[in-house]
């Protein structure tokens, strides 16, 4: 079994199956460690996918590339279980007419994680393989089996945590979150637009933002496209939206901020009422729903095998509530809270719970917050002075979006800035952008990993990025 | 024709079509400045888009909001050209039953680029309306037609020059890009990963890196995702790509430098050579060159009116040079160059006419740079020592990607970041990468501003970036 991959041992490297009973090993050629592949040959050889290892293919001869993911030697005997992406099946090394007895234990001094190379044949197994996916198949190497053998391993890092089926699984499935956000929207005449990162002014007001150093001044990386997604807005757009990172500032040390996370951001133009809008990111959110259990069903299952929990539920149409709705239902449960009281987090979830049980769905929207706990670019509501055109969207009871129609109108933006207090300077550019004419919008940014993590039912957004960072960590 | 939109007049707007002879305007109802929208009522009335005005709708009555492009009043009549993105058509507002002279006047004072709604009747045009994309129709203002009227407007700010239909269909179509390169890939079985932009250490030996003060420490803004590509190919994803912003604090103020653009980047795992990504990648710019000519020919023609250019020319499979090959072209057509040298820019864009002549594409792959000119982590070539596995691909003659097969083997990594003169500390955390097992894996980044500007022959990379940034532009 040579080498498929790495190893540290560069120019000098030799078989290490050199023995003492190397003299008298007829299986001797058919298993080593291969030279390293640097694009040198191109064989005809098809590697064969782990999941495609079916009964369809008893009897058949095939090569297989994989990862060592255990290893049980049992007199003459070696049982490895073969591992790639979320797949993986049992490989049987037996002394007889193709393997040596050296040959058996080669193979069982593999260590883990090690890539391999293996040529065997596909047997219909006795009995189903418990703990593998090929469970109705077993390889058995026959033939020039070939390995390569590893580094030790460090199961502390991020990327041996990767290759296990669960982040496989998320992975996979956030990447599938992505790609239905787009498709949803590409469908529904959204265009996607890219926004700038570094920026010259802070636009929110200034707080946890991070100072880039840009040649001989400085500069701010963006803390959500929102300027830009309006500007495109501004500029007959008409309908946009952008997938890209979203930084923030903020010393929040729980289980759902990051400082730097995913942001899908949409803006769109909208005739005469902003639910207009907040139906068609219902909608693009049940689509992905949808598509996630219909696609990604294998992943889901993969997930839930070590994090079990209930499926998740949503309603056609999405259930829409009033800010005021929920503050009732609150009460109605002992909750003390004022009208124009922002929900805390503990009661964000209540409420999640109250709605699940009262409607049975783990997603809704709170429409009609109230105006003072929104920010000052909010449209205020034209039938209630202390409520605004704004909503939160929540899943498993935790916010995944936030938006609201934006003040299209330079001069109620002028007077809202001034009632919170913001330096006008500090805005100027913002609020000229909306100085050349501009339609009514509304929009909202949603965070990726927030709905990996909800939709499968995990604790921590840590677990739905990749490489994650927060205050205390930047590596790897 | 009362606002649909915003303008600088807040709260005590009032119409403004009250002139001496206001008593006896018959059609006084039927225009003026509208009530901002805030998203108070919900009405039925459909808006039409201009794009679906034609011949099928004539003798209809219909609602339509737009720009005004433009407006010639001329006697009792005024001529409006509507816009809406790239569409515009032709209306006409003259005294008669529906508009008193008032009514017209009022049409011919809006101000360029405000947006107004519009009621009218489509009819059969006399002749084709030149300079309208909508050259079969036109919309007779009749009743109840109104307008917002705007602040002055700037022509020199970027949204306004967003509107122009020129730059529509450049974003358009670059969204269209996006959407191609990951259709296409997620087709291959890709999966899309998220990097982080943050990050500890300067990956590439720390030139041309923007610092960001991180806390109370500072950190990177990332190159390029190579690492985090590479990282996940060790975690067995196998086949990835991402789109995302890239940073380089490179003092460069050319045509084709940005210090942030967006890359749209490859990583995968091979089996046997080099070959079969460059082969994947190459097929992935094919399939993007093929959708925008199928399915954004609007825009193509719409940006070709502005700026006139040959259609891009490909071939398939892609033409692939070796790099001795072009510096033979490079020496037969009179330039002095040595083997192991680079490319100038001049020289890039000469070869790219050369090949053009001989082999009528303005798409090919230049395979085997010397190793000399490439970076540290880059495959040597098995045959060559003087060569290396590493590719550049070009389109018009400037390179839109570089690639190579990476070392995926830590010692000859280490052994080749000494030769390059590189601190090992420095790069300690990526060479330890490939010590838990690595597959031989090769891939790629591709500039999408580039790609967009030289598939429709354009000539600065700031027409392709909504919101460039380069060493003396950091706004809007």
């Amino acid at each position: 079994m040579p080498s498929a991959a790495s190893r540290g041992q560069g120019h000098d490297r030799r078989p290490e199956n050199e023995d003492s009973s190397a003299a008298d090993d007829y299986a001797k050629e058919r298993y080593g460690v291969s030279s390293m592949i640097q694009s040198q040959e191109k064989p005809d050889r098809v590697l064969v996918r782990i999941k495609d290892l079916t009964l369809e293919k008893a009897d058949q001869e095939v090569w297989v590339r994989g990862r060592i993911h255990t290893s049980r030697a049992k007199g003459k005997q070696c049982f490895l279980v073969l591992r790639q992406q979320q797949f993986n099946i049992q490989a049987l090394v037996a002394v007889g007419q193709h393997a040596s007895k050296q040959m058996v234990k080669f193979a069982a001094n593999i260590t883990k994680e090690s890539i391999v190379d293996v040529e065997g044949v596909v047997r219909k197994a006795f009995q189903k393989v418990g703990g593998c996916t090929q469970q109705d198949v077993e390889l058995h190497v026959q033939r020039d089996g070939r390995a390569t053998v590893n580094q030790d391993t460090r199961l502390d890092n991020r990327i041996i945590d990767l290759r296990t089926s669960t982040s496989q699984a998320i992975f996979c499935l956030q990447s599938g979150v992505c790609q239905l956000f787009r498709e949803t929207l590409i469908r529904k005449g959204f265009v996607e637009i890219q926004t700038p990162k570094i920026i010259s002014a802070a636009s929110e007001g200034g707080a946890n933002v991070f100072t880039v150093s840009y040649f001989k001044t400085s500069a701010y990386l963006a803390q959500s496209p929102q300027l830009y997604k309006q500007m495109c807005i501004c500029a007959d757009f008409d309908k946009v939206f952008c997938v890209g990172p979203v930084f923030r500032a903020e010393d929040s040390n729980t289980h759902r901020h990051l400082t730097e996370f995913v942001g899908l951001d949409i803006e769109m133009a909208f005739n005469y009422h902003y639910h207009e809008v907040v139906d068609e990111i219902a909608d693009t959110l049940v689509q992905i729903f949808k598509g996630l259990q219909e696609r990604f069903q294998t992943e889901i299952q993969t997930v839930g095998k070590q994090f079990p929990c209930e499926p998740f539920k949503f309603l056609e149409p999405t259930l829409r509530l009033e800010y005021q709705e929920g503050v009732a239902m609150l009460r109605e449960a002992g909750v003390e809270m004022g009208d124009e009281e922002d929900l805390s987090t503990p009661n964000e979830k209540l409420l999640g719970r109250l709605v699940k049980e009262k409607y049975d769905t783990d997603f809704y929207i709170l429409d009609k917050y109230p105006l003072a706990v929104r920010p000052f670019y909010t449209m205020p509501d034209p039938a209630n002075p202390k409520s605004s055109n704004s909503y939160d969207m929540f899943m498993r009871g935790e916010e995944i979006l936030s938006g609201a129609q934006r003040i299209h109108d330079p001069q109620l933006l002028t007077e809202r800035a001034k009632h919170h207090g913001i330096d006008l300077e500090k805005i100027k550019a913002y609020i000229d952008s909306f100085r050349f004419g501009a339609p009514p919008h509304a929009g909202g940014g949603i965070g990726l990993e927030r709905v990996t993590m909800l939709f499968l039912g995990l604790h921590n957004v840590r677990q739905t990025s990749m490489f994650p960072r927060d205050p205390k960590r930047l590596t790897p």
